[in-house]
């Protein structure tokens, strides 16, 4: 049993940022996150994309802030529960017991929620026993390229991931052959990136195909992905041999297991007030995209603020006869754990 | 008459990044300022100071702070009345006419105060006509150094600010002579300074007087300050030429003239909602330091989420039939004026 003053719900901005404001109070936090690293959608979404709306920065990398703030928040050690889905939420003696799907248990006083847009669906295509082949060879997130080394792979989709990964792909050199199928013979990418693709096929370093779907899977030996099947629209169906079968058809955001953990909901969000971004259930505040309130405004800068105030009632919980007065870092400095 | 959007009282960091914010929604800014400079307390009390607490910024000095923000929001070219104090509020129209102690007219639709600690009105020692003086030799806040290039100077004060001004003048030979009046032997101040000025009278840099006050100033020809009178608590009075007298006995912050804005007010601040940080008055905002809420914290940070959230409010009453969707600066970028 991992035990924490602060447990976390999600290694986003929001979180990261909270362990910072939390430790001025000396209070400990640990962190759990589905995704394999620290930074949320930053890390996971967008780690290059510029941000112009962080105060203080004219422009930021998104995955550069997400390394600022793991340095901010370095000196009071926070520990990282990562690659594992926060489950259920039990109540036992005043504490909140949170388990993983990977069956990892942490207890804390507070849990403070700060999971973003919660857990990412990618939308699955609607293939016979597609489920079977996850972690044998399909993939709807290109998590670490590296996986396709010298591979051969089938990607399908026709927006800018099935695009830009396509490009990565070929461009870096990493995969042994690459089929790019899509439904329609139109892309809906970045006009740039379609030129491109479309470049590619035609000098032979990809083969595309274009009015057609994967309509099955067939299994190797071992049980892994050994080819797909591929159906156009007139021609029928063709068979390709493939190591990977990759559809990039899109995440969706949705609550995920924290739908079930008894907190009053509004739109797919918790709702909180703004006196300490409370929830309904004592003791579980949630801050960031995943709360909502009259006036709330998806921002990381927000998140920000209501971390810092929900921390401030968590030391009164933890604490209730400890005085909590505000030091100013400007005058005494951060002195870690 | 200065026509604007935004009208924000105060160019400390919260009013700044409000501009930012407000330039989003394609509304202009208009800032007044008591200081010389933007940057409020940032670069009129700690410019050197490192802070710990920004988001993102595991240290940032408050001037380099106040440079990023100056910079972020360069785009939205706001505009600027500085060393003016916003004085009187008027309503005509149902626009907001705001006047300066200089008599400078500002007209806008909203007003958003940010005004941060208030106004700092100086310590002032107890000498008959002091205030005579002021503008002549006599100054309570060291704005520019180079003021005193050269010059004989009378510093008094026993605290950090009067040590460390004595340090910088004298080390960065400045000034001609100093002279620094202290009322006891002992400093309140930081170690090492009262180390320093103590090895400087030694050496006969400085001149030390203690258990001192200056009790009286004589006036030369064109009524500038021309020789103080030292008062020392046993050996009677001595009279030191001097061409500046700069008494530094701290800073009080106060509301200033806001105070009889007609807004409802709670220990010395101003208080708002959290829906949109909006005051008793309609139209008027207040954010950072200067406005109080329900566990309400003195941050930063604090003021930047609040600037956000109330230029939302401010577009809407500016354009109640225009429907405003949050954009995310990520996908968008930023578009300046």
């Amino acid at each position: 049993m991992i035990e924490t003053d602060l447990l976390i719900i999600g290694a986003g901005p929001c979180g990261l940022f909270t362990v910072f404001e939390a430790g001025l109070l000396k209070m400990r936090c640990h962190l759990i996150d589905s995704l394999p690293t620290p930074g949320g959608q930053l890390t996971e979404i967008y780690p290059k994309k510029p941000i112009y709306d962080i105060p203080g920065f004219p422009v930021v990398n998104a995955g550069e802030l997400v390394d600022n703030l793991m340095k901010q928040i370095e000196v009071f050690k926070p520990a990282f529960t990562l690659g594992e889905t926060a489950q259920t939420i039990d109540e036992a003696e005043g504490k909140f017991i949170v388990t993983t799907n990977k069956g990892t248990q942490h207890q804390a006083p507070v849990v403070l929620i700060a999971g973003g847009l919660g857990v990412f669906e990618p939308r699955k295509p609607p293939i016979e026993k597609l489920d079977q082949f996850e972690d044998k060879g399909v993939e709807y997130i290109i998590r670490d390229p590296e996986l396709y080394r010298d591979k051969k792979v089938v990607i399908s989709g026709g927006g800018d991931s099935a695009l830009d990964w396509t490009i990565y792909l070929m461009e870096n050199k990493i995969v042994k052959s690459l089929v790019l199928v899509h439904r329609r013979t139109s892309f809906r990418g970045h006009l740039d990136s379609v030129q491109k693709v479309m470049d590619m096929a035609q000098a032979g370093k990809i083969e595309l195909i274009t009015e057609s779907e994967v309509s099955g899977i067939n299994a190797g030996p071992q049980g892994q992905v050994a080819s797909v099947v591929i159906n156009h629209a007139t021609h029928g169906n063709i068979t390709k041999e493939t190591d990977h079968f990759i559809p990039l058809f899109g995440l969706t955001p949705s609550l995920g297991p924290i739908a079930d953990w008894g907190l009053e909901l509004e739109k797919g969000a918790v709702k909180v007030n703004t006196f300490d971004y409370s929830t309904n259930r004592p003791g579980i505040y949630a801050v960031g995209d995943i709360n909502t309130y009259p006036g709330k405004l998806k921002l990381i800068l927000c998140g920000f603020h209501e971390g810092t105030l929900a921390v401030q009632s968590a030391f009164a919980r933890i604490h209730p006869n400890k005085k909590n007065v505000l030091k100013y870092t400007t005058v005494n400095g951060v002195n870690g754990f």
